[in-house]
């Protein structure tokens, strides 16, 4: 039976996503700002523990941070022709401020490329000054028409890296060093959501770079989801903003430069690779609560005898795992499960007055509902117990997660089984394509080439479409 | 002699102020977006630090993260008329945003009063919803006439505090304890500065408020600088956004919200506080680097062996505290000494063949430059004697400042003392003028009632104006 205001994800995956995140209290629709969400603390606590594993990356690959203007000047983004094609339609932009009308408008960033170019052009003088590694974490704006909670939001948060480089192969090791020691490593291992690493095609590239990477992960419904992306701009930005160096020979060049970026997208991500009907499940690495504690009582005697087993079995867990007492006394311990199981907290621990006879508890896995999840559990040794157990939920649900991408992921070999294998999920072949007949196949299936893969076969096969020998495979999908 | 490119701040101040900002590479001018800066990492670097002590506290106090639209629809301002009147005049407005104007326009947040009481009215229903205890970090924007650098920015970084209770004292009680045990604590804690709290007048109290507390500190100069703000904001924003809730009678009564902030002004505190004529002086407790080793070579072998002496002088180190080896191999040590003292690194330790051969290091204080601060000690026990160091400066520092504030404040029986007073430091005197006389005051010496503090005296004295008797003591100063 599914949970009270939960729509099945086999009935309707979009309402269920919807659903989710309504009942786990996450996110607030913000009616009155056209496309953007509240992040409700449930929610943001999910993208403080985000920021924290990929700060922590982001520092021990030699990354420093900084802020930069919310505010860039307008002509800034007419300074890259393709940049300004790919985000001047979407701008939101500042007409007035201090009660006078600008001379200049500005635009609220849509991605900090241009303003951070410009000063980049400023502290560079030699390539001493280089590489130069910078991250910001700040909040954007896309004026996007269709929005859904943390997938599109008008407003969002985000990190943004931008260094700049001497020559074309350090921009792009920076690149794939990103991409692979930030990115991956972080969304595979807190995240526990496998994904697959790839070059984007000349039609999905960032407005603006040479190359772009990216991260694709498959959710529940068997679309695609980019979790993250890794640009190799070229010179194209250097060029633009004059960003030069003098060189060892004391020769002027242009510098060249990456970006990369990782969002609140991401909160979306976890909730649709991972939930089920009876709420939100997050991975313990990423769990602000990983062990709440229902204490059962049926009156103040059993109250009191069982805060106090609750107290005593929990002191030495301060420190070594994130744990929450739920002692709120007007509400049944039912009620406390079933908000516990919607929050996606990893386990529940219950005790109740028999427990403390046994000197037992219950312990139950939010990942495995039901009896199967449970198990009644000695207190001597609980502490090991628990840590054993977290590890193993955040290991299984990136199994889970695999296994279900490996089943969802078909090798076609022409345009039929193309067009049902996106049906259900992903689609590897051999492509010899141009552009025109990616935009065809999206046109016609609505799906498109998420990635290049990095890991490509050793032998040449036939393209989907042309018939044409290649070694080049793809990864066709719909996404998100 | 002072430092080249650091201005004595006997001679001018200000400009030493700005010297000390660039000298250690904190912030660029964003000369094309009005008033704004660019957090250099230097500079953001405390930030991070900062937020860090202050999120442990905000959290531990109860408080949980959220976040909020950059954005609010114009109107909303005006539903609080206080409000409005203070921030209308300084907001940047969007009117339009995806290639189309907007039939109304938003401002960007110069607080988020507004816009997160829409919310709370939304999600309040009952008395059991309260206490409402959320905090969020976030960028603002005021589009002010004259900026400085970190004090005075049209776009600043905060943590703004908005709770909500059942009753008037409850919203009191919060207000009275983010100031003491958030930001009191953090402010002399950590960033070794001492504060006076205290009430701020009808004058100077927050557009909207109730009652405004606030931590008043004195920079080098005698001047004051408000480091943090608490306002209690009565039923004002409740009733202007209808933030409702039903009692344990099932009665509908307004709720009662706080509001409170810290912003990266605190980075200009930081400097004025404790900097001197050679450049900045970062408490350790909030140094990103407390501890900078400088190699000492003439040859290939000698750097060898320095630097195999200082990795493993330093293994030990790591998790302890926090240290950067700086082995840039084309500067001399002279050139890195002055580097690192214009960045305000607490403890600068020397290593060269000479000090390998008798066992020991130099060890140089950042807060005693010269040959006070410098001495030589034994490798072996180094890290216990760099942790007791580390503590002492900061103890030194705090102890500084206090001092320093002490001597700088004067007790003003009559107007012509509070004038002679105002001109160095603080002046405490009896007050039971009113606001037109607190008025003139400013008009006459520029110094303002910065608080009336906490503390108060047992007896009575005459008002330095009026010379009526009253038991309410004032401080008057100017500020930042």
């Amino acid at each position: 039976m599914p949970k009270e205001g939960i729509t099945p994800r086999a009935q309707d995956y979009s309402q269920w996503y919807l659903d989710i995140v309504r009942g786990a209290d996450m996110a607030d629709y913000a009616e009155v700002v056209r496309g953007c969400i509240v992040f409700k603390p449930t929610g943001y606590a999910i993208w403080e523990a985000m920021q924290r594993g990929l700060d922590d990356r982001i520092k021990a690959t030699g990354h420093v941070n900084a802020y930069f203007p919310l505010l860039i000047p307008k002509s800034f983004l007419m300074r890259e022709a393709d940049h300004v094609e790919g985000f001047a339609p979407e701008v939101a932009e500042v007409t007035r401020a201090g009660g006078e009308e600008l001379a200049e408008p500005y635009v609220i960033r849509p991605t900090s490329e241009t303003i951070i170019g410009y000063f980049y052009a400023k502290w560079i003088r030699s390539w001493r000054d280089l590489p130069l590694l910078i991250n910001q974490w700040a909040n954007v704006m896309r004026w996007e028409l269709r929005t859904r909670p943390f997938l599109r939001t008008t407003e969002f948060l985000w990190q943004e890296g931008h260094t700049v480089h001497a020559t074309h192969d350090e921009a792009e090791r920076e690149t794939l060093l990103v991409l692979n020691e930030i990115y991956a490593d972080f969304v595979e291992k807190e995240m526990a959501l496998p994904v697959i690493k790839g070059l984007k095609t000349a039609k999905e590239t960032f407005a603006g770079a040479l190359r772009s990477y990216a991260l694709e992960a498959m959710m529940q419904d068997g679309r695609a989801l980019q979790t993250a992306t890794s640009h190799n701009l070229g010179q194209n930005f250097a060029k633009a903003f004059d960003i030069t160096f003098s060189d060892q020979h004391n020769s002027i060049q242009h510098a060249w430069t990456t970006s990369w970026g990782i969002s609140t997208r991401l909160i979306g991500a976890l909730i649709m690779a991972h939930s089920d009907d009876e709420g939100l499940i997050i991975p313990p690495r990423l769990a602000p609560i990983q062990v709440v504690v229902v204490p059962i009582y049926k009156n103040d005697a059993e109250h009191s005898a069982v805060l106090a087993a609750v107290e005593r079995i929990s002191a030495e867990w301060r420190g070594r795992l994130r744990f929450k007492i739920d002692d709120r006394d007007h509400l049944t311990p039912g009620f406390k499960y079933n908000e516990w199981e919607l929050k996606g907290i990893p386990i529940r621990v219950e005790v109740g007055p028999k427990d403390i006879e046994k000197g037992s508890v219950a312990v139950a896995r939010r990942d495995m509902p039901g009896k199967a999840g449970k198990s009644f559990i000695q207190q001597a040794g609980l502490l090991a117990h628990l840590e054993r157990l977290l590890a193993e939920i955040q290991q299984g649900l990136y199994d889970r997660a695999l296994r279900f991408r490996e089943e969802h992921t078909y090798e076609a070999t022409n345009y039929d089984e193309l067009k049902i294998g996106v049906e259900r999920g992903f689609v590897r072949c051999y492509w010899a394509g141009t552009t025109e007949d990616e935009q065809r196949i999206q046109d016609e299936t609505k799906a498109t080439i998420r990635v290049i893969p990095l890991e490509q076969p050793d032998q040449a096969g036939a393209c989907v479409l042309t018939g044409e020998m290649t070694t080049q495979q793809v990864i066709f999908a719909r996404a998100y």
